[in-house]
């Protein structure tokens, strides 16, 4: 794996591989698109039907090139690309763009030729990028390596912003589209079918590269998702957000698993759970882009999620509390020491309360705006103040702006502005704010959805220190790995729950009885009243087995019971084992919940947790991370759930033992690892959440092995 | 109430009660710029103080005008406005804005101060706007009567959309930001505090006004509510879209309701619930009224939910794809007769399955779009599409809206674009497009987003359609009417149930007893198991009191829960008034929901639906609408919670019988309208549906009369 990729986005020289001299084509723009734009290094163009191209020399063949270029674009016909690949390594070429298409987007036969490129790039150490992309753009150093409509463009701004993009099309246009809302581009680079470098290397790099202030990136799938937290704790020890794109959302689970847990950890909901647990922030649009981009580039992060607001108008105050409140953020309450300052020259008609209103009188009174910011900004319980200043424009707009860019310099809250004059109508104001780089949105809503993703990224940044500031728990059982070595069938309730036992999970009283005097024994000893569940490995669903009998009082109720569940179990599944009928506790009281792990492919092993089946199974309210889990993390997950209230006191409950439920899941999540080889999915469902200080019981359990 | 509102918009002479010299201020703005933007009307300034401004002869009262004029702006202090406003009545005004603040927004004295307003207002029949507003702009006749920053912009362009809002600064700003991005507006009216014309009021004129296509509205709250329903019904037959913020959102709730139904029913629940039954289309930001707005001005509305999608770059239909699917829309089948025709010309590494991809070849094939777009326009199985053209730029560009236009006039499907480049790099195509009434956006979510608000307005208006030919049902019950009167305790389980089932509702097998031995004579009757309760007009919360005992099998069982709940019921409330022990009989199986009436002062009676306690209080799961409800709508509700798959078989269950629900619903529905005078708030908590064909019994319920 190469990773010297300031060489990829800046190469002395490149060469082109099937250079068209018919510019409008995909071979023929990219060496016009890189004239154009004076690209300062060398040039090869590489077609044996073509003496010269654009007055620039054709060579007939690459060995003909007389030096070794930084980067060759091979712009040819899918079938003759793995040829010219294999003549870029033995040339020795470090970096290759594949534009063309025809791999594995088309089928068996196109994978096949992909395979092939994939193995002469890895014997000759080539970094590849694509194939089927579009090609990359360095815009500071005015590399256009790339076709397509963007590259028609004259110029880009240069700025701190670098993309990395599966989709060329998309990808490019997000670059347009910022340099139009004002956020300028370092570079950008498609990716395509991703046989070589891949997103997350290329977002690695980016967290490196000095000149890149925020990262961008469009993510259809990738084979090394498993690095997303790694690389994302990176980025966010750097001081560089990451705007993502995730696509494909309408995520259609994996139909075949055994358990909840893996129906419920479709794709989608771990790729959340990495940028939950990296700060990775997630992004709908292009706006989002811009407008995040904007809220960054401020340099300032709240240090905590207090807004105040001053508008001149009380409908915009309302808008943007709506959209804080609901991105997590409170309004700050004042200090009564502002409110007395602000009474002095707020109009009696306005607000002292947050959202401060001072009214249209500011037509009236030019200072009162730069007073009531002075004051809020000295206000200790505020972290961040949006000025509403509705479509106020001209000399009045630039006087203003001046008056917020001084007080802006003197504190470390951020300060931004919704401001909905049209950009010909406050040009001095709004190039001012952005010298000063003092983020300015259209819309109240906007601003608010801006301060919100702030407010929320910093405080991601606190609670994921606090989460990295603790160890996670490692627990070893060789025996157990042992155990489950070679299994295929699934591990039912009574192994799985000895399983759980071992790395520290409380699980219900229970012992196996194979004959119905043996069940009335350990009833006796357990005490009743008991439940009884056939055990079988072809029998996953019990209670859709019949097979479970509950809240049995007396010897003769087990009896019968015990006659009736094994006819039952019989009926439902003829050719089944029966290892015998599990006799247990009954549980009073407490709360159902359901905790489990799936063990992604690509992931690898998560934990899960959720209330009761209907909450998990229903209503999807389940939440999910990647393993380990710390403790910090595991009552995030508890909390984090809709269902929460219930575990706290809601409708008249008493408080619940979150205490050892966040220890359940740490527990589990030291199992997850330990057994990463060894399971594949595994549901503790119920597990009885009982009353503060009486702890958590596994009530049952299905282990679904991993096949080697 | 005053209904000439074109005479308000387009009056032939103004008068301006308090104008300014001083030009910049709010009393100076408006002779200004009406003046500047060449009102065609007389202009009648009064100020005893000036001579004239700006060289209009300036009046030192109004009397003193020669003429009535069609509207006054009142530009002075608070303290004068209520005599000014009567000079205006003796005039015989018939429309004065009240630009003035310090009314109710300031506290006791400024009520009073607005009280006087009203007075005057309707002894002299006075169509008042505001106070405390910024005044209205009508761009197509050039009456810019109001002040603040945009009133400074030199022109807009006239176009379809009329809005109303309650702040002016935001309203105006709406206006601004949607003329820079294409939408242009007819007329806009800000009204304040809204003593006289209200939001509903201009809405409904809207809607009669023919150069109205496209309705906007900014709402904090209005007191003619009520009227929501009927206008928005209106404006759907008349084929004009509402667009509606909806602000204060963070809704606190009604904390001193006794019921959950109350809870839950806060006046946000109450509007959206408003909003879905005429077809009025929630936004949240400015970008929705324009990208919204220019899909509506396509003219056209899909058949069906089904969009193809037709694309350059596989990532942009991924987007857009999850845009449309997240917002109700259908990804649509192609015919095999379509992918054969396709087949011919898509080259083989792009898709012929919808999103269609062409891929970035269109630079090697430029007829690749219209023919794609051709055979897809021609599928039966297509409602609309979507072109996603990337970056597409220059002359490329122009040929291809060319022909994007060509096709769309021969078909009434809707077509739009996603098209992401720069404005000056695409002019001529974007340029072609807008004239053609074919909207385009810049991302494909924009354009996803829009195309979901299109298709969910089109299927709102097919289901209202159908709501709308069924006859409510309506129940009178005299007799219930009389017991309500002059109650002002809670109506306890047992008589409340008896009410329930007056309207047909069933409730439990039930009796009441004063004694021990009562209860055991009626549990007899009734059969074992049975459940007994409490019923005591001071006890609201009988589990809370611990004064419910359930599943009771025998007489000494029953005995003995008798003395307890008595006890607990007077250790809880030892002044609480018994009316004696409910002896029920006790439900098995069935799916607990809940069913409710709120009683809003402003909306009227609302009837709520959800599923048992936890989904409905810690979820929120639950659907509101206005009374009366069709039986088409009381299965929209049952349908429309997360929880419905509980009762179609969900985890193993049997289907519930969701036809008995729905008649509930609708019998409740017409409780509530029969007894609007009589309730305030009702529960039925829980309501037992049991399986199918076994219909639903209501097992509890309160009811809270209403206070005359």
């Amino acid at each position: 794996m190469r990773t010297d990729l300031e060489r990829f986005f800046s190469p002395k020289s490149i060469a082109l591989i099937g250079a068209s001299q018919d510019l409008i084509t995909i071979s023929g723009q990219p060496l016009s698109h890189m004239l154009n734009h004076g690209y300062g290094g060398k040039l090869y163009p590489v077609n044996p039907r073509y003496q010269d191209i654009l007055g620039q020399k054709c060579y007939p063949s690459l060995a003909d090139v007389p030096e070794t270029p930084d980067l060759a674009l091979i712009l040819i016909n899918a079938s003759r690309v793995a040829d010219m690949l294999e003549q870029c390594g033995k040339k020795g070429v470090p970096y290759v763009i594949i534009f063309s298409s025809g791999f594995s987007e088309t089928g068996a036969e196109g994978v096949a030729l992909q395979k092939k490129l994939v193995a002469i790039a890895e014997q000759y150490n080539i970094g590849v990028i694509g194939p089927n992309c579009q090609g990359m753009m360095n815009v500071a150093d005015k590399v256009w390596a790339g076709f397509g409509s963007v590259f028609f463009t004259k110029e880009f701004p240069a700025g701190g912003v670098s993309m990395v993009s599966q989709s060329g099309g998309f990808g490019f246009s997000v670059l347009a589209l910022c340099s139009e809302g004002g956020l300028g581009f370092r570079q950008m680079v498609t990716t395509g079918n991703e046989i070589g470098t891949s997103t997350l290397e290329f977002i690695d790099y980016f967290v490196r590269d000095p000149g890149t202030d925020i990262i961008a990136c469009y993510l259809e799938g990738a084979r090394d998702v498993n690095r997303t937290v790694e690389i994302g704790l990176k980025a966010m020890d750097a001081g560089k957000p990451i705007l993502m794109w995730k696509v494909g959302n309408t995520d259609e689970g994996q139909k075949a698993a055994a358990s909840h847990t893996a129906n419920l950890g479709g794709a989608m909901a771990l790729y959340k759970a990495a940028f939950k647990q990296s700060g990775i922030i997630q992004v709908d649009d292009v706006q989002d882009v811009v407008d995040y981009g904007r809220m960054f580039r401020c340099g300032k992060l709240p240090k905590g999620n207090r807004i105040a607001m001053i508008t001149v108008s009380g409908g915009a105050g309302i808008l943007m509390t709506d959209e804080c409140v609901s991105g997590g953020m409170r309004l700050a309450q004042l200090a009564s020491e502002t409110t007395e300052k602000l009474r002095e020259f707020v109009p009696s008609y306005g607000s002292l309360a947050n959202p401060v209103d001072v009214t249209a009188s500011i037509f009236n009174d030019l200072a009162l705006i730069r007073r009531t910011l002075q004051a809020i900004v000295d206000d200790p319980g505020v972290d961040c103040i949006a000025l509403l200043n509705a479509s106020l424009q001209g000399e009045i707009a630039t006087k203003i702006a001046a008056e917020i860019i001084a007080i802006a310099k003197t504190t470390d809250k951020p300060i931004a502005c919704a401001w909905s004059a049209r950009n010909d109508m406050a040009k001095d104001a709004y190039a001012a704010l952005d010298a000063a780089h003092i983020p300015h949105y259209k819309s109240p809503v906007r601003c608010g959805r801006a301060f919100a993703v702030l407010s929320g990224y910093a405080e991601a940044k606190r609670r994921i220190a606090a989460q990295r500031n603790e160890q996670p728990l490692v627990i070893e059982k060789t025996q157990i790995k042992q155990i489950l070595t070679g299994r295929s069938a699934d591990v039912t309730e009574y192994e799985a729950k000895k399983v759980l036992a071992e790395y520290g999970i409380p699980v219900t009283q229970e012992a196996l009885a194979t004959t119905r005097e043996q069940a009335v024994a350990i009833a006796k000893k357990i005490g009743y009243p008991v439940a009884i569940k056939v055990q079988s490995p072809d029998i996953s669903h019990k209670t859709e087995a019949k097979a479970v009998k509950l809240g049995l009082n007396s010897d003769a109720e087990l009896a019968a019971a015990y006659d009736e569940v094994i006819a039952n179990a019989k009926a439902y599944n003829a050719k089944a084992q029966l290892d015998g009928v599990l006799v247990q506790e009954m549980l009073r009281g407490g709360t159902e919940a359901i905790l489990g792990i799936t063990n992604d492919p690509l992931f690898g092993p998560a934990v899960m947790f959720g209330l009761g089946g209907i909450f998990a199974e229903i209503m999807k309210d389940v939440s999910f991370r990647l393993a380990p889990v710390t403790p910090a993390m595991a009552r995030e997950m508890i909390s984090e759930i809709k269902g929460y209230p219930l575990l706290t006191g809601a409708r008249g409950r008493g408080h619940a033992d979150v205490d050892a439920l966040a220890d359940a899941i740490v527990k589990l999540s030291a199992l997850a690892v330990d057994l990463k080889d060894h399971v594949a999915e595994l549901d503790i469902n119920p597990l009885f959440v009982m009353e503060k200080g009486k702890g958590v019981k596994a009530a049952d359990a299905l282990i679904r092995p991993k096949k080697s």
